[in-house]
């Protein structure tokens, strides 16, 4: 039951890699979406957005759609061409969910995810994502030297925009942290310490007690009684207040059989 | 190049294993998410979708935000409370971006998706997500026997629900097919086939034919042209139509050079 021990330390690493990574969206009709993917980014630690032709940018519903996340679209990039939008990037990924035969193999994002985090070794690296309805247009797809595919069911690939930008961002967390990013550790501290071997023998021979007094443990004839009572009060790794608080029932109990 | 050779065969099986999965929405406060969690579930092939004391459903805005999700939305069970959403689930999983501790140690999505899919094979397993703003309460997550994670941003962890659905439900895909589901083909189909070695061949010659025409080629000093034009069309791994256009190109300019 102790969590603490299996929980990350609080230090809370980035992983610079993740802020080299630039999300591109070219021609997005819902400013919502926008705002939609603001927030993706945001909870997988990717902050850089450059948008091409977007059909309503600044907009308010962009605003609201983003929530926490609205830092990253006051930060965006509005570019008139996806040229313009992939200036100083060392290499581009189209992210579609059509197979066209435009270049190397299409590969999944969890394949990607590791080539995409080592060129940023070299400098930015773009993740180009297409309009909701129509996607990536052919050329846009040639003019990115990598294809990126989320393998969705079959029978239906409509993911919504910021759905996969979510998915993409998530796997590139992932392989940052190999498989184990830092988590927030908003635990609830423990009430109270873990008992020490003393308090719970202590509660141990009071439980034998009671149960003598109560003539249920016949001392005689124990039964294994304690040996299984405490197998499960071992894997229970009692905490200090847990202890008084069953030495509290014992007490009364005790009181209330006249001792 | 030959990027069909790569992709996976027509044949698209489903996973039963998914089907037995029941995603369940507590109090869910906009019907929009309880639409695109529906877009989200269906892109990753589950399918059964329960909500517990929605505050709109059926509603019109659900049903536009699932796309071609509806029919998830028209088989969706509502319940008044969790207890009846998890009837006949042979485990509940609560989905929970706060470690609390209130139970077994919480696993991340990517940890927790082999058990889920293994109880499947007892009946049916529930994925518990919480209000949009309150998330579970702690009397939700006791109800629920273990708890999941997405490791998110830990500066901000605020994932959207139906972002939150879609993540999981990417995990539980992705460990269902090994990594590797089967993915939509709609591979544009190669115009023409791979070229043979014959006519790479007969195209080299040609190609070297027109540089001596042209004086670019002296036999006598061939400085490695060849053998650099080789590697080059080697990794390009030429199509017959491909070869064609080339020819056609040497041809035409033979002519010009007055062959």
């Amino acid at each position: 039951m102790n969590q603490t021990a299996t929980l990350p330390s609080p230090s809370l690493p980035g992983d610079n890699r993740l802020e080299k990574i630039r999300i591109v969206l070219s021609h997005t009709s819902h400013p919502g979406n926008i705002g939609a993917v603001a927030r993706a980014m945001k909870t997988m630690g990717l902050s850089r957005l450059t948008l091409v032709n977007p059909k309503c940018f600044p907009d308010d519903e962009a605003m609201r759609r983003a929530v926490g996340a609205d830092d990253i679209l006051q930060r965006a990039t509005v570019c008139r061409s996806l040229d313009a939008a992939l200036a100083d990037t060392v290499i581009a990924f189209a992210v579609s969910a059509r197979h066209r035969n435009l270049g190397p193999a299409p590969r999944s994002a969890r394949e990607a995810a590791p080539e995409v985090l080592a060129l940023t070794g070299s400098g930015e690296v773009a993740l180009v994502f297409g309009n909701e309805t129509a996607g990536l247009s052919n050329a846009e797809v040639q003019r990115c030297q990598r294809t990126v595919f989320i393998p969705a069911n079959p029978d239906y690939t409509s993911l919504n925009l910021a759905s996969a930008v979510q998915l993409i961002c998530y796997e590139l967390r992932m392989t940052a942290f190999d498989g184990s990013p830092p988590v927030f550790t908003k635990v609830i501290p423990f009430a109270s310490q873990r008992a020490t071997n003393d308090e719970v023998e202590r509660f141990h021979a009071h439980l034998e007690r009671v149960m003598i007094a109560a003539g249920f443990l016949v001392p005689q004839q124990p039964k294994r009684l304690m040996p299984k009572l405490r197998r499960l009060f071992a894997r229970a790794e009692l905490e200090r207040d847990e202890i008084n608080i069953l030495r509290g029932i014992l007490d009364a109990v005790e009181k209330r059989m006249g001792h």
